[in-house]
């Protein structure tokens, strides 16, 4: 695309360019803006600054002819010689404050928008945010206020820059790329700001693509989390076997089960049936835990019994390269209409009907939180974290390979039932991210985040696991927050963090003012905040503390604080009204008896209080009785960066 | 100071400022380089620019004649009237990258220079580095390449840009600094930098101090660590009393031990005396747990009988007000020549003659790691985890209020002191910044350093803690990391990465890709790295494997692996001559019995192996064999960043 055709493109969609005038070689300059760039415009000239056919910061008509010599003299040197299809452009110098937005075509979230601080800082620093191409204005506000060129706005040394000429340019730009899907990418780079005018495309570039038009993937579904007749293929009564657990896991349930397998009558005293011919009842949801070359050929007999749902537990496919068997459940899944969770995954639970079809070996509780996990492995590990600590789900889905059912199906089905709260997504990678990010946008419940693949190790980690790509982490996440998700930097916070999700004000009682400085440090990283205690605050804990307390949050009770002081102190400071998470920390010292302490906790408190336990041998008394009471405590001061 | 003095100041010390000529304001222009900048030079103008009394960008004599007579009516409408005092400068403009360099008086640390981006992104980023004015050339460089602005070195888009001249321009500036010790502040912005001349300080701001000498703190000391006649004053028989604790811990010592106390005649079967005069020995440390009251008399009883050496227990003083027998303390030390560590802490261990002078709770082991400790409390919880996991230490030093030694005496000593290996310090604030800087500077052993105070929550819970500043977070890590100190974001770290400190390169043995893609993430952030198989490595594996295991380290051994194939690859693994950590993750799957993988761990293997164990209650009884046996494990994967 020659400049001129650039310049048309952007003027079509309101982005503003410089002004510009185009001269054939041998016309006379007829120009009445100064100071100018003159430039060539030819196919023969690819690079045009290495050719020198570039010159900048003209001032008057004299220079422009004198750079018109320079440059069909630097041309000539390189054996170019220019005809009249070539022409010179007289651009306008635009000064300001470089910008840069782009566009790049992204394999799992297609168009997806790069802008930024323009310059040698776009290379060395990359201060850019990522921007869908549907972003709102909420979105695209979130996005920019996370580069630090953003700190501009509005105001910086006297000059004013406004934030809504961020978003009507990106708003402009969002609707070049959707009415020009042939752009593959696109580069406006210097973007200049102006404050009369706002932003500028001095340059831009483009290249372009086969337009690859993209199959809509919402296909109509059936409902997934509502049915009551399953039919488990592949029940054992080998305790060894994963058939045996999945009987036993779906026991307690309150759907109706029906379990199919070979090597007895009865499992735990439940009929098993040898075949589906023998159940009378029409069956909606399927687990099959059969191996996987049966597979295929088992959901395509029950297909015309008019089954949809299927829950494949079995590993053998695309993660061992057996990719045939995967595509085909694909195609099925598409072909009929089915909902297929899996292949290789650990299964799924639902709390409202005690519905638990996974293999995991922890018991698990009923919760409000939704999870999602990509490994079946950390969902085990985490489940069994949960169950410790006394946290349940309403929700588990593993998803294995994703041969169907994938992130964004869940989120949106998990928005639309009522007994999830929030939603947790441990991911490693995903395929259809444009529809992953629209059930995101959509979602009116929290969502915390994990997603592995910072480091290229990772990557191939991941790759050699799934088989799914990992994308790049920093364009994923920067998506994510502009839609408001939370991502979280540990595994274990996907549980903590939605049970304490409404505890934002907290105060500290500890017997150490070192542990306690640290913890404000890791509090501060948090979206938590330290309580400010009040006048009436510090009176009331004066009446009950030793006068060398510290007199702020945290609350120092001082080293040799006993079991009565921490007592008498919880009872202070629960009464204050804006308090809604009290820590104790629990040093180990002298004075100290940490099981003494804790067992405080067995009385009622206002508040919700958490127990910070430092050392090893010396508070494992105090760890053990926490445990047996279902009371959560942390082991770290740094483990309060997972619980919110 | 006047725009030619502080060109003048900067000539002297070899920094290049642009041409430039004065003229008095009825004197003709004179100038001969041309672009140039025209200002005032006048004490009646503070805000030249505000006044309009700077112009840029003047092309020639005419132009620089009209500039003069616009700079003159401006200040007219200020109703300022020049005079003969008065001049005008006439600069020439320098264009090229904008770079920032500057010095300021901290409170701890004295003269630091900052140095990195000018222009906006001083202000909106901040990219700059810290530097001593000692710093050598290695921590200049190491300082300067944390930067961004530094990626343009030693070559961006063609231009060349020099690091000698980044080392030249910060040597000639510290001597200017070490020159004009009168100069409290100093700001040369910009500063540009051109491929022909390095750098040009194109304007500078300069502020003056009364020159506060400093007086030097290194006053002769007695040996501290070598005493073996040691009196413990305050013991007691009474099993509540610090005054029992210190007596019991210190008995298995190889000193000679001698108590005085008043209840018993006897402790712990060690014959107790009631005055100093009973004693016929030379003593040469005194340990003091008596009220802080009596601590002073006490000492200044002791200096005439020639004892140097004091660790001053007992609570009560700065922290909690007691100002004046601090500063008595502070002040016998001195005039002495005394060591006293303290008051206000938690003791001292020394591993080499056993000596135990602490009231912790813990065991302690023989190890090889120095810790010195601002915070008693971090301390008895560090000593407590240490201990747990089998990790010992050569010294252990409470610094407690630090009215006499502190950090930079304690750092030169344990560089003495064979036994010591490496060296942890968990600070929260310090005094004498430039002596902590020179002693780090000069330690041949590694330094751990943990330091609060990121947060201003913190530095408040700090400040009411010791009473010590805490000084900025970002300078004062940003100095250490110029010496090679390793800055640890948690404070069990500080136990952990010395006793790994040799090992780097790290194999993963797993039973689930997920865990696996987690870790590789987190390894990532450390100093250590993943082992790369080799083709002989992969064949290896490939004979005791199933043949979907990943191929790729993290070796992914699947998740049906049971405690047999955990061993097959073990032992093919240890062989791997290059690796010389393995981290074995166990994820509590369905196959998986943790307890019985663990057990191999019993095992004598050629390399150091860490277990992971993730989840909860299915992994508990794994980690009760593993504390039972002391093997040391973790318990997340995020943990594998506190070991390195």
């Amino acid at each position: 695309m020659t400049e001129n055709q650039i310049y048309d493109l952007l003027n079509d969609h309101n982005i503003k360019t410089p002004k510009h005038k185009s001269f054939n070689i041998y016309e006379e300059f007829d120009v009445d803006f100064f100071p100018v760039a003159l430039k060539i415009e030819s196919e023969k000239v690819v690079h045009k600054s290495d050719f020198g056919a570039v010159k900048l910061n003209i001032n008057n008509l004299k220079e422009l002819n004198n750079a018109k010599r320079v440059i069909i003299k630097n041309l000539s040197t390189h054996n170019i010689s220019l005809d009249e299809d070539d022409k010179f452009i007289v651009t306008e110098m635009v000064e300001g404050e470089e910008f840069y937005i782009g566009a790049i075509e992204d394999s799992i979230f297609s168009k997806v928008i790069l802008f930024g601080k323009g310059g040698i800082y776009l290379e060395i620093d990359r201060d850019i945010c990522y921007i869908d191409i549907n972003s709102d204005e909420k979105e695209i506000l979130s996005a920019f206020n996370r580069t630090k060129i953003s700190k501009l706005f509005p105001q910086f040394r006297g000059k004013k820059y406004n934030f809504l000429d961020v978003i009507n340019l990106v708003k402009n730009f969002q609707n070049l790329l959707k009415h020009n899907e042939i752009i593959s990418e696109i580069d406006i780079n210097p973007l200049i700001y102006r404050e009369e005018e706002g932003f500028v495309a001095v340059d831009a570039r483009v290249k372009f693509a086969y337009n690859k038009k993209r199959e809509p993937s919402n296909k109509e579904r059936v409902n997934f989390f509502d049915n009551r007749n399953i039919l488990i293929y592949g029940v054992s009564s080998n305790k060894e076997k994963i058939g045996f657990a999945l009987a036993k896991n779906s026991l307690n349930s309150k759907a109706n089960l029906y379990f199919i397998g070979k090597d007895k009558k009865e499992i735990l005293g439940k009929k098993v049936y040898q075949s589906i011919d023998e159940i009378k009842v029409k069956i909606d949801m399927v687990v099959i835990a059969l191996p996987a070359h049966l597979v295929v050929d088992l959901i395509k007999k029950l297909i015309p019994k008019g089954i949809k749902n299927y829950i494949v537990i079995s590993a053998g496919f695309k993660e061992s390269g057996n990719i045939k068997d995967e595509l085909l459940l694909t195609k099925l899944a598409k072909e009929y209409k089915l909902n297929i969770i899996g292949p290789n995954c650990l299964g799924y639970y639902n709390a409202k009907i005690d519905l638990n079809l996974t293999f995991a070996k922890s018991k698990i509780l009923k919760g409000t939180n939704g999870i999602i996990s990509q490994s079946g492995a950390v969902l085990s590990a985490l489940i069994d974290i949960a169950t410790k600590n006394n946290i349940g789900f309403s929700h588990i889905i593993s998803l294995g390979n994703m041969c169907d059912l994938g992130f964004s199906h869940l989120i949106k089905m998990l928005n639309e039932d009522d007994n999830c709260e929030t939603i947790s997504i441990y991911a490693e990678g995903l395929i259809d991210g444009k529809e992953f990010l629209e059930q995101v946008r959509k979602s009116r419940k929290p969502i915390y985040f994990f997603k592995v693949g910072k480091s290229e190790a990772s990557r191939r980690a991941a790759f050699s696991h799934t088989g799914n790509l990992s994308g790049s982490y920093q364009m994923f996440v920067n998506l994510l927050k502009n839609m408001g998700v939370i991502i979280k930097e540990d595994i274990n916070s996907l549980i903590f963090s939605p049970k304490y999700k409404n505890l934002t004000n907290v105060l500290v009682v500890t017997n150490a003012g070192g542990p306690a400085a640290i913890l404000s440090d890791f509090i501060e990283e948090t979206r938590a905040k330290l309580y400010e205690l009040k006048y009436e605050d510090i009176e009331a804990l004066n009446r009950v503390l030793p006068p060398i307390w510290s007199k702020n949050n945290p609350v120092d009770i001082i080293g040799d604080a006993g079991e009565e002081r921490y007592k008498k102190t919880l009872e202070v400071v629960e009464k204050f009204e804006k308090v809604d998470l009290i820590l104790i920390v629990i040093t180990p010292q002298f004075m100290t008896n940490p099981l003494n302490i804790v067992k405080l906790l067995k009385n009622r408190y206002k508040k919700e209080i958490i127990p910070i336990l430092l050392g090893g041998e010396e508070t494992k008394e105090a760890k053990e009785f926490l445990d047996k009471e279902k009371i959560f405590y942390l082991e770290t001061l740094r483990g309060v960066k997972d619980i919110f």
